[in-house]
């Protein structure tokens, strides 16, 4: 028997206990400090996720931040960090805390480390920041891929990616965790696919904007949705991705894969990024939208941004980037870092 | 002033006419021997049309097909064939008739022309059909992306793909028919696009089919709807579309364009093809299918598998096609042309 760690009880921390828990293996769901209603809820009812709305299996053994402890990690295999983007630092420094042992780490949590200087991954984050607890390069994985984190939790069939840089790893980490439902393509590229998983937050908000902005051109307004645009502005957006994909080091075939398109194809539509987004279309500024509909939630695409702009705006002054192709991610830049009304605009974008 | 001649009054022949004359121009809409009806209503009504459920600019001159003449394509720019896929081979024969001197013509009209020996874009049809008219190969155009007729015809912006071997012709088009809602990006893959447009009307009866197959699986079905699969099946088939363009001849970067990728995302939730895979998700069989909630339908895409199908078994036999890389194709042809139940099957499907 396999024993997994999964440190956050979010969405998807708790949906990923269900593979493995289905294969029959040891998993132990960690609250983070905001997740404590959900680990109280847990602990009394596998069903009773405030957030999630599916049951998870029985097996799963919830626990509050306050009571991990060493004990909780020593005979694991892996360590799932499922914690939200603003959270990486955090979860971070609670594995210096309770790692008594150098132990693979795979992440859920999508996002980019970013400065006026330089832009990270999270894998490099995390290997600069506890080398000295023995945790290489190579024991970080990445899991891509489309996965609503509900959909998983009622077992609905799909496929995702395992990305890191030593094979025995991605196996086992396969071999807990796959199932008939639950489908596991491997992949060497983990700077590629952690760029555009989270890449594909940043512009699952551009193509959802679609969805609401033309609306008002519209003289019968039939459909509540225009589709048209929405495709439109998605075939820009994966080619961008692809094109910064390689600027970030990334191979060219990842961003036409599960972790770049087929998880971008699942994120239009629902989900916090695309609620701003919608917003975004309608014409609201950032600011109305962070602290009226979206108050207190967390935007991973957003953040995103923010990372991503200083070193894109030093690589299109360089020019090891052209600026000019890439209209959508530059719009969605100057909306959320600069304050603008998202402006896409088809006359001017070129397209593919 | 330009002047254009539709042929076909279809959703989608009579959207193509909205740009062109929005922009001033002349544009005469033929109806088939199947649109009288439509031709009948727009003649009385520019905002009757039976099918589009948009207003058409008054501007245009409905055609009853018993009326066209030499004289309407006498003074024509360029003739623009907007007949569903069955239809390629009655309009080359209503062209023979009434094309007096050489016209460039573009195809709205997607598909493949295939038999045992052979399989051919449409434009190589026509080139071959038309050649003693003085019609080259370099007169013959696609019109490729994302374009679901209803949005156009209300003016919603979307990004579409002109494609042509001569690139005067495709200019010229371009500059009677690009609006600030109709942007044109103009391609030299002629083939590529051809091909991308007719799989993905294929490809998207599988993606659909994800939307219902599913859900009995889902012990609390809370959505009408699973994402993932679907998401995990529109990667795969741009995939397949990409392995297959190459073997047809298309340029690598075009499946991932607006005449692929982009198209496809948009076929997947509406029309024929679309309807075809929610029910062949839902476990119906083609026979059933077609002869009853689609009975009297064109199902473009299941023409293209039927095109499709003997040259693609040639190219699995001689192994200039490996075909483990085509599950979903495969899957598709099982259903389309050999009877079976469509079986999309996570657990052997290898995933990108």
């Amino acid at each position: 028997m396999g024993k997994l760690l999964i440190l956050g009880a979010g969405v998807m921390g708790s949906a990923f206990a269900v593979p493995a828990a289905d294969n029959g293996h040891q998993v132990t769901l960690v609250g983070t400090a905001s997740d404590g209603a959900i680990i109280a809820a847990l602990a009394a009812d596998r069903a009773a996720h405030p957030r999630l709305g599916a049951a998870l299996p029985e097996s799963i053994t919830p626990v509050a931040i306050e009571a991990l402890s060493r004990e909780h990690l020593h005979d694991v295999d892996f360590v799932i960090l499922g914690v939200s983007s603003p959270g990486i630092g955090w979860a971070i420094d609670k594995l210096r805390e309770v790692l008594a042992a150098p132990k693979p780490v795979a992440l859920l949590t999508k996002g980019l480390q970013g400065s006026d200087d330089s832009l990270r991954s999270f894998p490099s984050q995390i290997a600069e920041a506890l080398a000295d607890l023995g945790i290489q390069r190579n024991m970080i994985m990445g899991i891509g891929g489309p996965c609503i984190a509900k959909e998983l939790a009622d077992r609905q069939p799909t496929a995702v990616v395992f990305a890191g840089e030593d094979r025995s790893h991605l196996e086992a980490l396969r071999g807990l965790t796959q199932t008939a439902y639950y489908r596991v393509a491997l992949n060497e590229d983990l700077e590629g696919v952690e760029f555009c998983a989270a890449m594909k937050n940043l512009l699952a908000i551009a193509v959802s904007a679609m969805w609401t902005r033309h609306q008002e051109r519209n003289p019968q307004p039939h459909k509540p949705r225009a589709m048209n645009p929405a495709a439109a502005v998605f075939t820009q957006a994966v080619r961008e991705m692809a094109g910064l994909n390689a600027w970030f080091g990334g191979r060219p075939e990842t961003p036409f894969g599960l972790a770049g398109m087929g998880d971008l194809n699942v994120t239009v539509g629902g989900g916090r990024n695309s609620r701003l987004g919608f917003l975004l279309g309608e014409g609201m500024s950032l600011e109305a939208a962070l602290s009226g509909p979206l108050a207190g939630e967390t935007v991973e695409g957003a953040d995103t941004a923010l990372a991503l702009a200083g070193p894109l705006e030093r690589a299109f002054a360089g020019n090891r980037l052209a600026a000019g192709d890439f209209p959508v991610t530059r719009a969605l830049l100057a909306c959320i870092r600069d304050g603008e009304k998202l402006a896409i605009d088809f006359e001017t974008v070129a397209f593919v």
